[in-house]
């Protein structure tokens, strides 16, 4: 963690994160408890507790405007269940998480290439490249 | 993103992941797909790839001891498609996940506090507390 | 399975289903991959690969009307593949997962009644029942 | 529905369920609930509940024989409540999923043939089959 720069925003590194989760776990006497397949389906377990938030509501535009401020704390908690098991997943399987993310976005820069800026009178071309844009990023 | 000393492990940030994820929408102009439950589900089908890694397994020990290294790749990626989501979607929901996910540690630390040291002569006491640990975190 | 009458729809039962699925893991030898923990993930992949076909759709109207043909023969493949599992995944559990159904849909009406019907005169109740059936069928 | 014969095991399809599905819903006016996302994201929602069962127990043997009986009705119900929730999602996408999930087994058996009867004498083929077999089913 490192704190930011004239009492602003606080920096939150993956390995805090799991740091915590480890002395967690250790305080408790739980990592008997923490083996991989145990904290995948904990992860999912809190993936299913996010996506009831959402389950009922339609269409939600960007930044829930309409939401309570109790329905937005909410969301916090169970977005950060998921991180906090996902954290701690990646720490018992061996993996950096921060370094494997960091890369898979390299990949994916490598994978799904910014669209060439077109001259200017290059009327039309923009339909072309929707195309390409529309396509699932994992497929 | 902060540089180890004496070129260890880097930190990454839950931040600069985000900012990394914006910049990449941006370029792609893929803003306006990322919707809160567009990504939601995205994340449900990368939670679905990250399952498949481990369906077959059996129980899996710490540490993935017998995997191949192309698994534990594959095991890094899977683990941060997943993050890379839950990071967007949290950002296009307006939640500051690293605050969150550091309000949701002491909150966890409240509910599931510490068992007392038992004195030295108090052999037994290991039946009440091991009760106590059994307890699903979430519930 | 029972034939419909004059050639009509055929009904599928899950006792067909869980009855194929196991002839099938049977000859194949695949028994001893279908404990209900791997079954359980397997079904969760296939959850993912289901949300996938939803994900960057925004909202979906019913009955799918501007998705192509292949979009949803692909869509009947998944609802299937995750369908199969849960069969299987019942089975090896030991549910009767057709009366397990049968009985939840009985909790369900018992825990949410149908609102009683207003008198002819009765304007404006129709306030208080909405009330009503915004509650979350889960919570 | 079919009543068994003699008394015995009553055998419960996909029609009757998603019939009952349908007259729950229309009884409740909670069609405008009922979207293809939102029906999604509710039977997420269940899948999680489904892991939560599973979650801190390790490796679950086959019949989950040490399992007390209020967690096999618990199980039950979770297991329904995902049934429940696919087959309305099937139902509102205007897919039979009866007759989507026959294909898909058809598809699986054409996918992966059952390993031709080596012959008495033919020792040590086992392995390579069991080599075949180990394939992951989705890929």
């Amino acid at each position: 963690m490192k704190k930011g720069e004239e009492g602003g925003e606080v920096e939150v590194s993956l390995q805090t994160l799991s740091k915590k989760m480890d002395d967690f776990a250790k305080a408790r006497d739980w990592e008997k408890y923490h083996s991989p397949r145990n904290l995948l389906l904990a992860m999912v377990g809190e993936v299913g507790e996010l996506s009831e938030i959402f389950q009922w509501k339609g269409e939600v535009a960007r930044g829930c405007p309409d939401w309570k401020e109790e329905e937005k704390v909410h969301l916090g908690e169970e977005l950060s269940d998921v991180l906090l098991y996902l954290v701690r997943l990646s720490d018992v399987c061996g993996v950096d998480l921060g370094k494997a993310a960091l890369r898979k976005i390299e990949l994916n820069a490598i994978k799904y290439p910014v669209p060439k800026e077109t001259d200017d009178h290059c009327v039309g071309d923009g339909e072309h490249s929707s195309g390409n844009i529309k396509l699932n990023e994992e497929h």
